[in-house]
């Protein structure tokens, strides 16, 4: 009999570009640690919240993921128990890194084996899921797999495919101090809808990213990855990367760093958070470089920087450190 | 000195499902051969065209693609030659079958070669894509590279990846006798924009074909193909496939086939031909009971079909077969 399970869980970024909706890639740093234990003759989900985000996890199990995806496992699987859960809270909240999927993820981990149960990676996927703002997989399906994924969940379910990361990507996320609202407040700002050329240019280019990723072609993702041509462009007008951004700075950003330090740059998941990505085998030299004129840029228009950590793509998803 | 130049050109099927302006394929049947011969002292083009589908190539030189294409060439390079092209047209007119971008291909080859010319294959792409309506590369990308082809035209030019095609993809190109008005008009009946679901749909199930040819995973392909969300379903509604069709009696085939025959059913280009893709490993026995089961439905909702071209994606594209 287990009575405990520790699960190490990594960090996500979605949409990466062109990609809303349908990229999530897993990464190396930052994590959390998630411990789950049974609790002897009791029913639901006692929370606790350690390390260097703790303040920002809710303890109310209804708006704690971890307890939310526990609590729909148990219910699902018509089973009773009691349960504490222990985040050590490694990924910055609400700054679009995924902290939330990360840590439903560790719960279906964890509760699967300290229920003794045996699930299948789409039931792993679903539960987690269920504990996301309109059941987004994108963070999801990384924090399980790890490596790059391209999702399509509108038809028949869940189609997925899990993508291993070619070894010379690199990245960096920058964490704005600037607080977006919500995840459903970004997604509340999209009112337009997309012409038909926005249209043509995303499928177009997500397919480029898409194949390159598959072939190990970085330059050319490099390419393409900054230039989303539609969710990017409202949500920067909508404000919502920060107050002194636009599209227009934000694109002028991202052709700069391309051109000037063949970096691409993206917005993370709904944001705040920026990503870069290059190509590791090219040095670090010119990344510092555009680490430091953004980070300029967001100190004048995101409110200033709260953390950089440089990064890569974790080929592994989540994964069980200790059973007791 | 060159007098005359023999091409090879392979029809193609652009659009494949969700790739709208995006994805190419060439064909390694039905092709046609196109001969461009010096005319001494002469200036301007002669046109003849012999085979099957003569009487619709048009032989004012402004209305054929390949005139058109090699007037670019000539009046981009300074030159002053005149030409005879003899056309072998192999690829039926105006079907959805690329057989305009073959034409112009084959005039860009050839005559490449006759004026002792050295282009990149931007330059090529680019010439006879301006013999195109609208300028599009698609067809004319898979015409001139063979395999598949992921086309981004949106910025800083042209971005593309050829892909080399699974060994095991087999197609079937059935050419109904309807006829449609032309590419053109085919653009003009997209007169909605597309919602914002429709775009992630588009864009997660076009990337998730990318990959999965990429990575050589037939099966996925031939889930994603048949379910364009937006521009399939608005030109099935405008009557463009068949004056009996609509989206929901296309959709209806599409799952029909995909469910009981595993074969994947998308419109060549902007039609009317429709392309189906199989696992070639599985044996052409549920194949033809497809190929039965459209004709029939072609026949009662599409004025009936004019010939079925058992086929599969051509690894090369334009192949210069003569040089005197």
């Amino acid at each position: 009999m287990v009575d405990r399970v520790s699960v190490r869980v990594p960090a996500s970024s979605a949409n990466i570009g062109p990609g809303f909706d349908a990229f999530s890639v897993a990464l190396e740093k930052p994590h959390i640690h998630l411990t789950a234990e049974k609790l002897e003759g009791e029913m639901g989900v006692v929370l606790e919240a350690r390390g260097p985000f703790s303040r920002q996890v809710p303890l109310n199990p209804v708006q704690n993921a971890a307890a939310r995806a526990f609590q729909s496992l148990v219910l699902e699987r018509g089973l009773r128990c009691g349960v504490k859960i222990v985040i050590e809270a490694g990924i910055p909240v609400a700054k679009g890194l995924g902290a939330s999927g990360a840590e439903a993820v560790g719960a279906v981990v964890a509760g699967e084996k300290l229920l003794g149960l045996s699930l299948s990676e789409e039931d792993r996927i679903r539960i987690a899921a269920s504990a996301e703002p309109g059941f987004h997989a994108d963070n999801v399906i990384a924090s399980l797999l790890g490596g790059f994924n391209i999702i399509d969940s509108s038809r028949e379910g869940l189609i997925f495919l899990n993508v291993k990361p070619p070894e010379n990507i690199g990245l960096v996320v920058l964490v704005p101090k600037f607080e977006k609202k919500s995840t459903e407040e970004a997604r509340k700002a999209i009112t337009q809808t997309p012409t038909l050329s926005e249209y043509v240019q995303a499928l177009s280019r997500a397919s480029l990213i898409s194949a390159a990723l598959a072939l190990g072609k970085v330059d050319l993702l490099l390419r393409l990855i900054p230039f989303d041509p539609f969710i990017e462009r409202v949500r920067a007008n909508a404000g919502l990367y920060g107050p002194g951004y636009s599209w227009e700075r934000l694109l002028e950003e991202k052709e700069k760093l391309l051109r000037e330090f063949e970096v691409a740059l993206c917005i993370s998941g709904s944001g705040p958070s920026r990503l870069l990505i290059y190509d590791s085998r090219k040095g670090l030299e010119r990344v510092e470089q555009a680490v430091e004129y953004l980070s300029d840029r967001l100190e004048r228009m995101a409110g200033g920087l709260e953390t950089v950590i440089y990064t890569k793509p974790s080929p592994g998803g989540a994964e069980i450190t200790a059973l007791h």
